[in-house]
């Protein structure tokens, strides 16, 4: 396939993700997770989350997301989520066949909530007739590419929690927003009160790899159970944990280079940090090639991380979407969404831009 | 952890198996299957099971065999199994969940289903209190590490069909039965009659991936979204076609050797087959070292495949685990499971032998 | 409790139909259906709604809606619904527990969808990660008392079944609703092509009976096996069916009078028509003294049915709850639903005018 | 139809009942039971099971029992129940749609699981393949007509206890078992440890009604939401509290019959008490005209309450079938069931049997 924009899953997988399975290839190892792989990266994530924090591996992000609805809900519960969220239009319905709950949908201008949106939807307490509200979900960084900062995510927190709610993050590109946030991962969940967390691998260089967090410890019961029973439970574990861990770890050096040199002078420069600052930028760069070109195009959301999209004439990205993938975003309002991903290479864009410009 | 013989997803990854994994690692291809890996690999499964096999991957064996069961039954029909069948009592009641279904299970002498047995269950044909019975799913190799006979097998298809019924073939270990049976996987599935197959990967060698061959076309509707629904869509899923492209082919030597001069002139000798000879070698190397401590032990079923069911005093066996990890598989009768895997090492079967003398 | 306007579930049984029940009380009948009241009662229902109409007796609304979406829908497919129909905002997340599938919710102004509305979700067919709409549902009379005309419906069954989509009718009230177009059940449903039919009894002087009403007979399928399933099959069923028969017969004269000078002239006046045409007739009425009283108080919808929405104060709403029992119905925007059935009388209506005048 | 001896829900409604249900529809009531009937019903329930019984009506016995196993398990958890239980057999699979959880199947010899039958099945706790046991069902009296006495439905409880599990009795037929015991209500459950109670009236003389009892407070969480999901909420609820409020009352005079001077003195003699103690003599009644006929048929159970299973021939029985309808219970084995109900005469049996007679 040509190379594309169409999503940071079409990318393929790091050279130190791959390093780091076939460094896990030894010997035996007990399956479903009783490993020494699996016991050392639950340890890093609660470097990363803080002390309490309990991860489940899983195999991709719908049950990641899944899982956590079901952490929190029970089938007559319901989820108030922004009418784009992945796990209300790309789970092909996953959170209503398997955990059997509703989810109360908000439109938004940009994918986010906001206290305000998320009341609309909080009445009916007490009420048998009417699914009880009992968790807020919101996607960090959003599907539109955007960014709640943190004061954001604390309000929908305390939101939440003064309704005896509980908040999800879907963070399949936490690893981006961390990088827009300048902060830990701790700092944008924990610290601010998010309840469980889809931790995702896969769009940021990893084979296959997702993970529930668990920040809540009230909530974490019987998920072992119920991991298994959805059937997200993975037998070669280890293989999943040796991911996350050379993800995670400082000890991850960059192949091929000298690690302690770092471009900050020694700080730590995990795999997740490098890969996702790459998408990030090269969705900037982009952005700046685009900003010219505003008389026949419109970035419709800011570029906050590594995605953008763009209203432009449909003759126009047809014609371009046969020299490089990418995915109509909104037919009907000539909307594409152009994404980079930690491969996407400066003469990527380059080449973009300028078949971009010849059919301008 | 100590080599054992715990089971066969303990054992890692056959090094053409990550070779796949890198070679499949270049430029960008589409998610979610659209891409050559999986074109080639979809091809691959028909020559290996008749020109109208579908196949949908999927991440693990209760996911394959969820999706089958999906596949032929609604919610209010019902499964025929054998008590001991991996649906039944190994996947923390999936098949409930997700389908919501019944298993109607039956007690056998050695984890295999007779047309007898079968029978027992097989009423209320239209009675709207009883579920109704709509599938027979079978273990090819079983649980107990037996083997269906071919004739058996299609005995079991007619019987099925001739009740407007459909047979699913749980072959997380089918390539240990194939070598066993001396067939090729089209001679054990599809020539028979079977409707639909869960077919394994990761048990010989595989990181992970498992598929769902779906034979009787009349069974292929839907299944792309309801695979999704249940969580079992993989998006970067060319690192799993990628495995079982080496997996199956032909044109996968054994790395490190001279692949036209295989030992039976020049046969195709793919590596599922070369994985699951040297298990099932290895199981036999076990037994026949077992046979002349018979006074100390009894083998309980026949050595058919890769698992030897032993039944000894409690105190030798528990002294055995300090040496080596396997499971008891029916404490109250004594009853241990050791089972061999691509990698088991004859060295390995001598030193456990050599153990379990001195304890004896 | 003070006589109200609350709901018309809020009233009891109408005479014919207690007598109904008592006539059926004779010597014993087959349970679960096969019965000989039930026999007729199907013939009725046929003779209602076309000789392919097949009926389902359940126990209520939520029931009755269920079995419908599970008729039409799997749990990867979706139904497209009014934002405020009752499947969506009234059932708890029955759809979503029982059947697994998605609502796609629109947003109308008056409870009603149209074409226009509908094809806003109308995307994504053959998108495996999106739930496949596969069926509108409406509800005649809807949720708010407003009305379908007959063309209306006519244009969403095309539109369903141009999509190969299914039209479902949520009637509840469809005896307030036929009352109020002047038509029969059968030329407002099946000749429209309303594919399945929830049929209410009990809101209209029936002691507990609703009906799945199958008029496209592509969706009988295996739904005696599916009702008993989600637990709505009624062992007794003769009570039902015998409610019904009294409900739609035209042999159902009104207790203590001489049937056949009924005021058309001979014409048939059944139970369903007698009790709907009068709460029909009281919720004009009341809207009549309402006209007057138009500076204090808003007439939401128009009234066509059995209730009246009004927006006023929420002082004098709350004062004339003391007195009358109703809820309200939108607490936020002063809104009050107030509902007339088949018992209320004039002097009621003019009890509460009265009262409502003293607060204003 | 024929009277016969096919279940005691071929029988009608008790007159009691019927005017009970005359007697409360008299001006509007608030629909799903917060009325002054379920007030009072209610209230009557915790005379019968203790202060802290809460109830819970609902429609069928399919509907009790499925919420029960709802307040006991989640879906990764399992209930021990006896292979020929109604929750197993007779529900075409609702627990399983409905709840997602196994059922964890023992034979027994009379349909009585005892705590050595229910060991069996009491293993892998905490092994995440597995579904965790965490409810027994037993029914009293059982499928077979048979008994429990109260030591063994003690034993049972305490082995649940013991086990952090729950003890669930379906008592369809629970006031058959009563007056066999010779106990009350509270005695037979409460007082012994069961959990929750699914406690019938149709089969006695009832219209439409069961309810779910909860007995250990600990289980009364949401239930009133998952009522309501699963389908099983009435609306005019008060019609089914007015029917139990008969059927449990003193104040229930046989109508027609001076209340006050009852056979046995003045003590209370309710209608679901005279309504069992009839159909269990009439049960013995057919038994000691049979027994006199053992050459020919075997009794195959104890005769305990209201049922009698009997072998016998198959063209005697098919003969038979053709004046009096019953179900043949096992045609392989040639085992039919002879119910009778509260409404069957002495004069119903001595037909049967002077027919049966004539055709030995």
């Amino acid at each position: 396939m040509k190379r594309g924009f169409g999503s940071d899953n079409h990318s393929g997988i790091s050279p130190e993700i791959l390093k780091a399975i076939a460094d896990a290839n030894v010997d035996h190892a007990l399956a479903y997770g009783d490993d020494e792989w699996c016991a050392r990266t639950e340890a890093l994530f609660r470097e990363h989350f803080g002390p309490q924090a309990k991860v489940y591996f899983v195999f991709n992000g719908t049950g990641a997301n899944v899982l956590n609805i079901d952490a929190m809900c029970r089938s007559h519960e319901a989820v108030v989520c922004a009418e784009t969220a992945h796990i209300n239009v790309d789970e092909c319905g996953a959170p209503q066949r398997v955990v059997g709950c509703r989810l109360l949908t908000v439109d938004t201008p940009d994918g986010k909530l906001t206290p305000d949106l998320v009341k609309t939807r909080l009445h009916g307490f007490g009420f048998e007739h009417h699914s009880q509200p009992r968790a807020i979900s919101i996607t960090q960084s959003t599907e539109l590419g955007t960014l709640y900062t943190l004061d954001e995510v604390r309000a929908l927190a305390d939101l939440a929690h003064s309704y005896n709610m509980y908040l999800h993050m879907d963070g399949a590109r936490l690893a981006n927003a961390a990088v827009a946030l300048g902060c830990s991962f701790k700092e944008m969940t924990t610290d601010l009160g998010v309840d469980c967390l889809s931790f995702g691998g896969t769009k940021n260089g990893m084979l296959m790899g997702e993970s529930v967090v668990i920040l809540n410890p009230a909530l974490d019961v019987d998920l072992k159970y119920r991991r298994k029973q959805m059937t997200q439970l993975c037998s070669k574990m280890r293989f999943v944990a040796a991911q996350f861990e050379a993800y995670l770890s400082c000890s991850s050096p960059k192949l091929g280079e000298v690690a302690a040199q770092s471009a900050d002078g020694g700080v730590c420069q995990p795999l997740w940090r490098r890969n996702a600052e790459h998408s990030n930028r090269m969705a900037q760069l982009l952005a700046s090639y685009l900003e010219p070109l505003s008389s026949h195009l419109k970035i419709m959301y800011p570029v906050q991380v590594n995605s953008v999209f763009v209203q432009l004439p449909s003759d126009v990205w047809h014609a371009l979407q046969k020299e490089y993938f990418f995915y109509d975003w909104d037919e009907s309002a000539n909307i594409v969404r152009w994404m980079c991903s930690f491969d996407t290479t400066e003469s990527d864009i380059q080449g973009f831009v300028s078949s971009l410009k010849k059919l301008l």
